[in-house]
């Protein structure tokens, strides 16, 4: 059994966290660095440990200092939540070594799964469907023209080790391909001290979609349907929904099954997701796994009635998942909108500062995920996500017209904020008929010279 | 159709219509006194009319105002919330006599249920049971006394006209019924202009279980489940869950056929609810019937997903009710704190002010509906409700564990609130072992000379 988590971040998931564990009746031991011991989960949990100063190399990615400060406080079990070191296969490993419990999967498995190439390999292996290209590393700029010119233009270079956008070019025609194979190789090796490309067919007009799993120590695989997440600026995340909206039930079907294999392949353990893009015709490919929860897991647990957390919490413990694929029933519908610190109107430049004043809608079918308190001096060093606003409701067209509402209730003052853009897309026809893909934000940034303020 | 709705209420109730409508694209017009310009629903509205000076009887009661106000605005409906004028069987009749539509039942059924000995008498002929004890009002201390004899001590005296305990008195002995008649009787002359009285057996140990009703214009009838709502203090309702802990199915079921039929004898139309007595041994009894929507109606919502205050909305626009008895499933458990504005310390004497600072928790399974802000000024003329505060877990215990969080997290500043005293009963044994019934917080706050404070 475990007794006290040391959850390894900041923020709103953080507080999530704490407030499971909470709930299981577990102690949570919070980290932060010097300028966060204000912080809404530093006030929250049973216990804090300032492990570091404001810079997160030298707090919340500092290994040692986390694993030091989890034995000083007799934690038995790290939370890593996701960003950070969620995804770094040496602290799971640490972790292990050192005893503690390690909430999430095996550094083996991190590792596996994070090197895109690889990943994309085993997938193929496993005969789910992926994006045409390559399962290697390319190792030149003739080497990748050849395998453009055999999958056919447009195409896109990818980093292996890459995330958020880094490194990532879309190749329209030949003549391009030498250039941008060069500066994503650049902007790989600069952002992840790795400069291995792959190549894929770039799909026109693809969605985001993903399927959220939890999978237990002893085999059993299990997914929680799917999130759409096409609406995104710069590959970031902006609206999320579950269900997706207009999948065909067969095409639906298969891409969960299609995400269980995948997870059962690599011998996945506790939460994670598989990520497909669906194209224009219901084609779908896998294209990563994320081996840790996902910042819209809310969504997935306003459908269906599951606490992803929790869940995260027992399979660590050793526990048998007792949910079985037929126990996953969705209900209605649930969106996220992402309030990010930035100014819009600025090309979407963070904006820190203190939040003077703040009023949060409430009401049926509303959740807020946030660590946000009036008075807050918002530090410029980390994320700038201040709340996750998700509504549930009966269906897509309620949820819309909630989440309308909800977003013209919400106050930020202090700071700026995306709520106007937030709003504009909400009520943007596009959206409301379903017609968006995951260039969809871009072109409407493109189309506009300036964003209109909300009504 | 609707098209816009005057909300005749105030606070959080208001807030809560307000929203209901904005999500089925209705117009709202919100009233408001002088002191409430600034209130939350006042600012919320699409539109919002000032009606009168501070004082209800010259506002919020003002039937002439109102109904004025609603034509001025074209309001096609009228709610009327909870309290006010929501039970009054006049204004029901006065807006349909000015072709509006009150969003509840008719003035004649209003009537029916309102007058307790008459409600009585029509659930005995329709084979409810009711508590033993007298179908018509008592003329005399000496009808009293014999009547009191045949059902035997100890005995209720309750005011025909009567609600919030006033004209209530528990008899325990022959030789105290005639002071307490007459008390009783005085009491209900100055509260209510009406001095009728009933006797009922007294029941020990009873909860208190209501049934949720939705009916349409049509004689379709459901019931979405019960509350119980046994924490009281002074026949005010502290916490209630849904669904009611420890009642065996087959009681259960009987109980919510028993409710469907109460409603279908008296013809009855939109929502309201049927409120029991169970006794230890599971005997239940119909107590009264509440025409209008009911404070606690949110936890309804979260364990069956269905939105009440857009169904009375629908059946009020004369639409056929949709959902038939099997579409309701109850999911989980939820439960209510209602935080008041109040001084546990000081015999619960209300406490108005400004609050200074204002902190609402959040996450998974948190529901909050409330009218307060930062700043606000809370005016003493009214209710002293300020949030409800809800949860929805997997299970009573889970739930129970998440409301002591949550509770743990609220930040109310500036004024006085039953925070602490609905802490301390959420952490009692006997409520988490479900050992509790209507006199159970009278006997605690006896028992106690000092209430601690929440660790």
């Amino acid at each position: 059994m475990i007794n006290k988590i040391l959850i390894a971040n900041r923020g709103e998931i953080a507080v999530r966290i704490i407030r499971a564990c909470r709930e299981m009746g577990v102690y949570s031991v919070a980290i932060c660095s010097d300028i966060d011991k204000d912080a809404l989960h530093a006030q929250l949990a049973d216990e804090t440990i300032c492990i570091g100063p404001v810079s997160s190399k030298d707090s919340y990615l500092k290994m040692d200092r986390i694993i030091s400060a989890a034995c000083a406080a007799g934690a038995d079990a790290i939370h890593p939540g996701f960003g950070f070191l969620s995804e770094n296969a040496r602290f799971s490993e640490l972790c292990k070594k050192c005893g503690i419990i390690f909430i999430g999967p095996s550094g083996e498995i991190i590792d596996k799964m994070g090197n895109k190439s690889e990943a994309r390999r085993t997938m193929i292996e496993a005969g789910v469907p992926v994006v045409p290209g390559t399962k290697e590393a390319v190792a030149s700029v003739e080497e990748g023209l050849k395998i453009a010119a055999d999958i056919g233009y447009p195409v896109i270079i990818k980093a292996s080790a890459g995330g958020g956008g880094k490194g990532m070019r879309i190749v329209r025609k030949e003549e391009e391909f030498a250039k941008l194979f060069e500066t994503a190789g650049q902007e790989a090796k600069n952002s992840f001290g790795d400069d291995t490309l792959y190549i894929e067919k770039y799909i026109e007009g693809a969605r985001h979609i993903e399927f959220q799993i939890l999978a237990d120590n002893y085999g059993k695989v299990i997914h929680l349907g799917e999130r759409d997440c096409s609406l995104q600026r710069r590959h970031q995340k902006l609206i999320e929904e579950a269900p997706a909206h207009h999948v065909p039930p067969e095409i639906r079907k298969a891409m969960g099954e299609a995400a269980v294999k995948a997870a059962k392949t690599v011998g996945y353990q506790n939460a994670g997701t598989i990520e497909f893009i669906l194209d224009s015709s219901n084609r779908f490919y896998f294209i990563e796994m994320n081996t840790r929860i996902q910042v819209e897991h809310g969504i997935t647990e306003l459908v269906t009635g599951i606490d992803l957390i929790k869940e995260q919490i027992k399979i660590a413990e050793g526990r048998p998942l007792l949910l079985s694929q037929e126990d996953v029933v969705m209900k209605g519908h649930a969106i996220e909108c992402r309030i990010n610190a930035e100014n819009p109107m600025k090309d979407f430049m963070p904006c820190p500062g203190t939040v003077t004043s703040l009023h949060f809608p409430g009401g049926n079918g509303v959740r807020i995920d946030s660590a946000l308190y009036a008075g807050y001096k918002i530090p410029a060093a980390y994320d700038s996500l201040l709340v996750k606003l998700m509504v549930h409701d009966t269906d897509r067209e309620q949820a819309i017209q909630k989440m309308r509402g909800v977003l013209g209730e919400l106050v930020i003052e202090g700071i700026d904020t995306n709520l106007d853009f937030l709003y504009t897309l909400i009520n943007h026809e596009d959206f409301k008929n379903g017609n968006t893909d995951t260039a969809f934000v871009e072109k409407l940034l493109k189309d506009r010279k300036e964003m209109p303020k909300a009504i």
